[in-house]
């Protein structure tokens, strides 16, 4: 019996830091399975399982593959139907659209923040490589992204959506979490173990769920270690 | 037994416009609940069931008056237990989320393209007041609100996310709509009733998502007046 999570590392290692990533941990923590994860860098894809798949997540079950964050956590309410991550067809709708909310209006305010500081902690061996594909993504160079005016201001204003339910639920998930609250954490997991500094202000009640989260399942996020603490 | 809603009203009094007053009605056919609207317009107050709260929707549902869409939702599902507007506490922070991400990606998008077109079409006694009002509410003059720059490519941006769920459910709510469908569906009301113009390229799964909508419960919204057709 194996179960591998193929995990995005930084130079140290025990740093994980890509948001899909940690969906899947979540979800597995949330269905009490047990599973190892194998750190990999981003530019030798042959450490990969899939190398001309060539992302992460990635997770090997046994002698099964499933790759991309939203196809496993779907694969794993098939396979292991105990605590579901979603309840009913409108909560996994939820799902869906907090993932696509979460990259439009969150990461794309946190990734001026943590792009830069990413390339300072990432493996020798990977530099060139994210240096090159994210400037090539972002159509600029790290530095003019790090200089990106109002990032804050938009991470801020998403944080007040996210407040509204938050302000008279414990968990997107009602009294508990679900993946809604897993896909949305992720992206605060990225931030955290990138850097321990608080890069924007949290509403009141998006602050107290990020630390019931922390708290979840022994507190295995709240243990995370980050890249400046590295 | 009377069941009211006040609902807001142009010149042509047929025209209801407020997205809010558009929630309630859909959460009352939701339930099969029979009722009657009562038009008002924007400046006289002491047509309102509570002059000195000043808006709407109100709903006065025999001897009981409950004001504000999310407590009228709320008390309607308390009130009326049957076909329940959210199924499960998951679902109703999704409603709570999307209400708010509504208001601020979608709502704040269209109100450029909206409130001039408004402003032409309410009675003559809520000119002054609509103007005065919204030109106060939003720093500048209706003129200057209708040239802001990127208000088409944000509603855009923002039916990006909607249509991420809808891609593969039929509606947010899964098989069937439910509360959160009803909400963001309130602000294509806004815009359809305001003008039958399309006012932005909806992507293919929203633009289907609006047909299913238009067409609930015998095609009541799609029978809805617009002030362009008055």
């Amino acid at each position: 019996m194996s179960r591998i999570l193929f995990d995005l590392a930084l130079a140290d290692d025990a740093v994980r830091l890509s948001p899909y990533c940690w969906i899947v941990k979540f979800a597995m923590l949330h269905k009490g399975l047990s599973f190892e994860t194998k750190p990999v860098g981003f530019a030798d894809k042959s450490k990969y399982p899939d190398p001309a798949y060539g992302k992460v997540p990635v997770l090997v079950d046994n002698d099964e593959m499933v790759k991309d964050s939203p196809v496993i956590t779907a694969w794993l309410d098939r396979k292991y139907p105990q605590n579901p991550l979603t309840a009913t067809k409108a909560e996994k709708a939820a799902a869906e659209f907090y993932a696509a909310w979460v990259g439009s209006a969150f990461n794309s305010a946190l990734a001026p923040m943590l792009m830069l500081r990413i390339a300072n902690n990432v493996a020798d061996e990977d530099k060139t490589y994210f240096r090159t594909t994210r400037e090539a993504r972002f159509g600029k160079s790290l530095e003019e992204l790090a200089a990106t005016p109002d990032a804050i201001e938009k991470a801020e204003a998403a944080l007040k959506v996210l407040a509204a339910p938050l302000a008279t639920h414990r968990y997107l998930g009602g009294g508990a979490p679900n993946l809604g609250d897993y896909i949305v954490f992720g992206s605060f997991m990225w931030a955290r173990t990138v850097t321990l500094k608080e890069l924007f202000q949290a509403p009141e009640p998006v602050a107290q769920w990020r630390e019931r989260m922390l708290d979840l399942f022994d507190g295995y996020a709240r243990g995370a270690k980050s890249a400046d603490a590295a």
